[in-house]
């Protein structure tokens, strides 16, 4: 670390102009923000300024030392470049350059374990590392991201306004919120995408069964999902999958989603969600199922086999009759909306666990209100989140692994969601019957009813399981009627001993 | 590494004598061979010269330098200690006592990227480092456990031969043969737990529904599980459910069942498992569903707000009539064995997608053939699955992420089971629908079921997702009838381009 003599005027420096990166450096111009400009090939940056230049103030550069040079103190250098090894050589270049105070942004999707990694090595030089979590795709860059961002509380000072001018904006407030220490931007955004996930994967399920039960062709589902986007599923993946399914193809002339190779990826932020959730303890299953549906779908080579190989045995389903038609659609669209509302409470769930294991001060209620505007899930149903867990109070900051005073255990424990869940139910019972009937997979449809049952259940198989691991080996159990660990001698007498 | 003149002549040194070591020990001496003992703590290797000193010859040693020198050459080393740390430690200690070609054997259950890392570490030194999975508990260890050992091939000429004396039999043949490098053999034994942990899950699932569906007490349970232990579900497992469901409660006078207290733990291989399948982009969610299951038992302070607070919506299933009773459980013991099948499916999926990833050759008839005795998922399922792979050849190492000729791509398309599961299947669908219907959890269940569905289905809703993907990310989509990557202007003109 050097002491830099020269005193720039910019307040902020972005490093990595792709798409994102570029489209948030012209947001923070447009914010009446001094922008100065770095990218590896300098192609890049001298496009942007002629492009984009007459939007605000930028400040093209050479070099990572012109970029810093550049900046006003503290410095606050933001850098969107590939996640991975990419970030840690830009954090290698910058560290020499900077000094105490300076401010290190981590804007891509990195996973938050090398963020806590940077940020506890940048501490040790008196550096502030900030992981900042992202969404909105390249349009939200632009005109207004929902951003989470982690790092040292005391770094928000400097550079919380910035992001919150910057971030969307819902009823006045912004879509920007400190969230917690060192990897928490990150982790929020990482469970942000897990959520996605399932989102998408319940409207793809809903639509399997209108199609294939309900025999509804996708012009004319485009239609039924404008309708449920003026209900309590209102949202922007309900306005875009009408957008989709209303598309026609030009080649075929038919729906635009028959031609598209039905084959999903699954590398990144959700599978870094289920893995999380495994790690953390959190029974994260309707997320992990949409990752799973994903890697199921991109084996094309099993598929074919699977096509000309395995039995349906399915009891023939006949499309529901004109009269029953809408009753179908309303059952479908309740058990869509139980089904997110378990994902939901989910990724919640596992937010909680990691506060606890991370040791961050999370706030449920304020990460809902991050959501609520500018990124991929934003919907209806974030305020009533939001809300749920006590409304958005940006200086709550609950102790690590507990949760602000009255919050709920389980979003589910909600008066508003149990009592929708407690409506919606019938349906949603009805809906998995017929597509396990009908053939139809519905694997988060399904796997979030069998998390429900198994939350209110009274006695769970879980005690056989006990049973079976003390007998084969000797793991004992605990009794409902005492305390202490016990083991039965199975290859004695079956007399019961206290371990 | 320092040349020791002085050479011993015990055949093998165990060091770490808790129950397993100590064990694996005796087996060892039982079978006619020499066994250095060394123990942190000397108590213990005392303990076990004096009690079981007459089943062979022990070495009793008071240190690792003793416990190597006391050692013929090339010397065999088993480390039984916690895994992590304690393994690290151990084999620090012993690197500057060995010399090349030397082996040290990890028998616990550690982390197979620990022992990918440490083969490596060893390799440098010339030393052979040998992953071993070891299953079958206490009593495996002492009399027979099924032995996946991993490491450097060449290692197994010295060691293979002790390895396979000790472990079960099955027809003749050891349930042990070298399964691939590095970290392999601890790979497979990852794999074996995590089936393991599916097939007590649907075991359990089952149990839950002849219960609460059927009405039927544990105690009858037990004659119906003894039962089914004479059809294809023939297992230890199934035949230890019969013993803990007829098990009666000493302090109560009810079942022993009922006083477990219902919460199981997941810690462990069964997480790694899942865990690992979505590293490799497997979709192993009958695996995962039965980790999440653990841990959703094991909220126990959610489950009791859930209790009071969760509406049950079910329409009210009656118990069968005693005219119905039979088909109901031959039911439930059909959607048993189906789900069992897609677990162990998805397990030989996620092996094969680990060989690619890797780089072990892995081959799957000789690997489900080590499973058929010694361990705790032993069953007469596995010398079938064993022939559906090939049989067992111990000779044939497929190249990595290969399989072997005529080894079907999914263990579901064996012309055996794909035949069974389509007899199975009107069961199958009948009980997943039952239990949504009547409100018991089977998340296995219908995971299973679900995934069997996706693999066969013509068409996944993934193809909506692309569309949704390409709408909010421009991340694009193939079209099934022609090559390239495509993008919809969705914000433009809606026409397509090619990316």
């Amino acid at each position: 670390m050097t002491t830099n003599q020269q005193r720039g005027t910019a307040d902020i420096g972005v490093t990595g102009l792709a798409v994102m990166g570029a489209n948030l450096a012209r947001n923070f111009a447009r914010n009446g923000y001094t922008v100065a400009l770095h990218n590896r090939s300098r192609a890049r940056t001298d496009q942007l300024v002629a492009e984009h230049g007459h939007e605000g103030t930028f400040v093209a550069t050479e070099s990572l030392e012109e970029l810093v040079a550049s900046l006003a103190v503290p410095r606050r250098v933001l850098i969107m470049v590939k996640a991975g090894q990419p970030v840690d050589d830009v954090i290698d270049q910058l560290i020499p350059l900077l000094e105490a105070g300076d401010i290190v942004i981590d804007a891509g999707n990195s996973h938050y374990e090398d963020t806590r990694r940077r940020e506890a090595a940048l501490a040790q030089q008196g550096l502030h590392f900030v992981g900042v979590g992202v969404s909105g795709g390249e349009e939200g860059a632009l005109n207004g991201p929902a951003i989470m961002p982690g790092g040292p509380e005391k770094s928000y000072e400097a550079l919380g306004p910035m992001l919150e001018k910057i971030s969307a904006h819902h009823d006045g407030e912004p879509c920007c919120a400190w969230v917690g220490t060192d990897g928490a931007g990150h982790y929020v955004k990482m469970v942000h995408n897990g959520i996605e996930y399932a989102d998408m994967q319940v409207i793809g399920e809903a639509y399997d069964l209108l199609r294939r039960v309900g025999g509804i062709e996708p012009a004319e589902q485009a239609e039924i999902f404008t309708a449920w986007n003026q209900t309590d599923l209102a949202s922007y993946l309900i306005e875009i999958t009408a957008e989709v399914l209303a598309q026609k193809d030009e080649a075929t002339g038919g729906p635009l989603v028959d031609v598209i190779v039905d084959e999903a990826g699954q590398k990144g932020t959700g599978r870094w969600t289920a893995i999380s959730g495994l790690d953390v303890g959190a029974p994260v299953a309707a997320i992990a199922e949409s990752v799973f549906a994903r890697s199921l779908s991109s084996q094309p080579h099993v598929r074919e086999v699977a096509r000309r190989t395995l039995a349906a045995g399915i009891e023939s389903v006949e499309a529901p009759q004109p009269a029953d038609r809408e009753e179908f659609v309303e059952d479908v669209r309740q058990a869509l909306f139980a089904s997110k509302l378990v994902a939901y409470a989910q990724g919640m769930d596992m937010l909680a666990a990691a506060a606890q294991e991370y040791g961050w001060s999370l706030d449920l209620g304020t990460i809902a209100s991050l959501w609520r505007d500018g990124c991929i899930i934003r919907a209806d149903l974030l305020d009533v989140i939001m809300k749920a867990f006590g409304g958005r109070d940006t200086d709550r900051h609950p102790e690590p692994g507990t949760r602000a005073e009255g919050q709920p255990v389980n979003l589910l424990f909600a008066p508003e969601f149990s009592q929708a869940i407690a409506e919606a139910l019938p349906a949603w019972r009805r809906v998995v019957a017929t597509a396990v009937t009908a053939g139809v997979p519905v694997p988060v449809f399904s796997s979030a009813l069998a998390y429900y049952d198994g939350l209110r259940a009274d006695r769970l198989p879980a005690a056989l399981v006990q049973g079976q691991r003390d007998y084969f080996g000797a793991h004992t159990y605990r009794r409902t009627d005492r305390d202490g660990s016990f083991h039965t001698l199975w290859s004695a007498d079956r007399s019961e001993v206290e371990a």
